[in-house]
């Protein structure tokens, strides 16, 4: 898809801003963002003013907009890695493009730039095929199409409701593997985009997503964070459980999830060494979280994305609330969300 | 994985003869052969001599052997693309890996040969993860891992049991989509391998795939036939029929199923308008297959490929023997599969 096909008033792409200085990255994909919406929200603990170049249609929030909006009680749910929610909950376009802000474009193996912008929407806006596996990957893509044997019947898909790019240089690892291969650096460009199946539990990437905000936005929920996370990606939990729990949502509503293309290069940040230890305690966590999400079925009467979050919420405190704290606060917190959201979005 | 590594003599690749001159099918692939010991089976149809050059370890069969094996009366399961099932039937080897005989090896995007023979032992010998989606594709290969949030209890993967090699040039696509697009060519080189997540459906293809006989050969059954099918891969019904099955069986006994490398380079062969009176009826059978296993459950008491394998064949006689004749007689043929298997591999 070329640029020249999306309409780019539907389109806000919503920028953490965890470091003042945006300059360097701005510049970057200022040849992408061009003619785009820009959301910048900037970190509530960052002190320091934002430096952000001319020449980019920009609103930035901070702490005082979550404080108006959300009430200052609740603005501390937006810290840290977490600002981005505030953007996706003020937003009024149809789809959110996120990328942070350590990232920059990527060169593909010819050497062309990737646009990331018109791939993601590009992901968005062709169907999604989760209800049967093509081992010929986006059978939408230019040049592809569906393997002999798949159904007829199954051919049109459903809505894609997400798309997770991927990341050159310094993958999302976790700590621990980060810390034992401390050189390891992604270098593999797979030019595909597939449709993970329904039913397939996967850990979604806040690093570099886009989503179909009218479809499932309210299930982009910051919930589940360990104490003092949020400045490092090792470290982080929320956007991984935020991830299962729109998995979990889509395949109930009969949305579709992509992953693959397009790419970003992530610079270098932090130490995995150092985060070892809170590391360590979000794995604890995710195991627990595994065979949560395993056997979850969401009622049938859970109908819009809404209802599948405050579902989600219950079962989550009915079965894991009592085993360790973050887990009822994380349940806590979505039902606020869907508050928050619910005000702030009456009509979606 | 080199070449050096691989244990030559735990491996059989069998090639179904449909064609006579296979000198330069041969010739071609006489690099990476090289060392292994081949089976051929030739199509009990072809009334030719095969021509097969010198210089390969090779045991020939031909429908005197099927006789022997499994009575003259049986002799016709193994016609057209099924011809290769009898080698499946014979070989005492722990992996098989299979290639149409109109395909011919591959070049990646740097121009080297794809080395198809180490890559699905490569496959087949690191482990598999269908439990849980690895945006990172197959963590096992060089320089990857698993994302961060993949569950630490699920790192160790399971058992891969099936390898699906992928095509360039001419795709797997059916009769109507290359009836339609006749001059669509896979001209995508994805470089990646990814474990099929559990529970997902998928058509695998008999073009180009490796299996570990020992976990699953009696699995890999040919028994769902369109009349007259056979001779040309646009019609072929029983591969993709066979693979659904596998993959039920694999998702039952906790073994993984990996799609993507290596390649195979496939040239053109038959006429897609010409089969797609064929492919229509294949495309009817499909979607009442869809529906039959997107609820199969097999039951637990099922502890090997043949309890397996006995159970579906009672599940489809019971639920769609009466739709169609046709799965009836495949219910049948999976019967008697398992016997003639059982008979031929007392121990397996």
């Amino acid at each position: 898809m070329s640029l020249t096909e999306i309409d780019k008033n539907e389109v806000d792409i919503v920028i953490g801003a965890l470091h003042s200085d945006l300059t360097s990255f701005m510049n970057s994909w200022k040849p992408l963002f061009s003619g785009f919406h820009l959301i910048i929200v900037k970190d509530p603990d960052l002190k320091e003013e934002l430096k952000i170049p001319e020449g980019f249609d920009i609103n930035v929030y901070t702490k005082s907009d979550m404080d108006k909006v959300v009430g200052s009680s609740n603005s501390n749910m937006f810290s840290g890695y977490s600002c981005r929610y505030f953007g996706y909950l003020i937003s009024k376009k149809k789809y959110i493009i996120s990328v942070d802000d350590d990232c920059v474009p990527a060169k593909d193996p010819k050497g062309f730039l990737v646009d990331a912008v018109s791939q993601h929407i590009n992901n968005l806006t062709s169907p999604a095929t989760p209800l049967f596996f093509n081992t010929l990957y986006d059978p939408y893509s230019e040049g592809a199409d569906f393997v002999r044997g798949y159904p007829f019947s199954l051919r049109s898909g459903v809505p894609c409701a997400v798309s997770c790019g991927l990341w050159l240089n310094l993958a999302d690892l976790d700590a621990p593997t980060q810390a034992l291969k401390t050189e390891l650096r992604n270098s593999t460009y797979v030019d595909a985009v597939m449709t993970v199946p329904a039913k397939a539990m996967m850990p979604i990437s806040g690093i570099n997503i886009a989503f179909n905000r009218e479809l499932v936005g309210p299930a982009l929920v910051p919930s589940l964070r360990l104490a003092g996370e949020g400045k490092v990606r090792w470290e982080t939990m929320e956007d991984v459980w935020c991830g299962m729990c729109i998995k979990v949502v889509c395949d109930h509503l009969g949305y579709g999830v992509k992953t693959g293309l397009p790419y970003v290069w992530r610079n270098e940040r932090g130490d995995a060494v150092n985060s070892l230890r809170k590391e360590w305690e979000g794995m604890k966590l995710m195991e627990k979280s595994v065979s949560f999400f395993e056997f979850l079925r969401l009622p049938e009467t859970a109908l819009t994305v809404q209802d599948c979050v405050l579902e989600l919420a219950k079962a989550l405190k009915d079965q894991l609330g009592s085993s360790d704290p973050v887990f009822a606060q994380a349940a806590d917190a979505m039902a606020k969300w869907i508050k928050l959201w619910t005000e702030a979005n009456p009509s979606i």
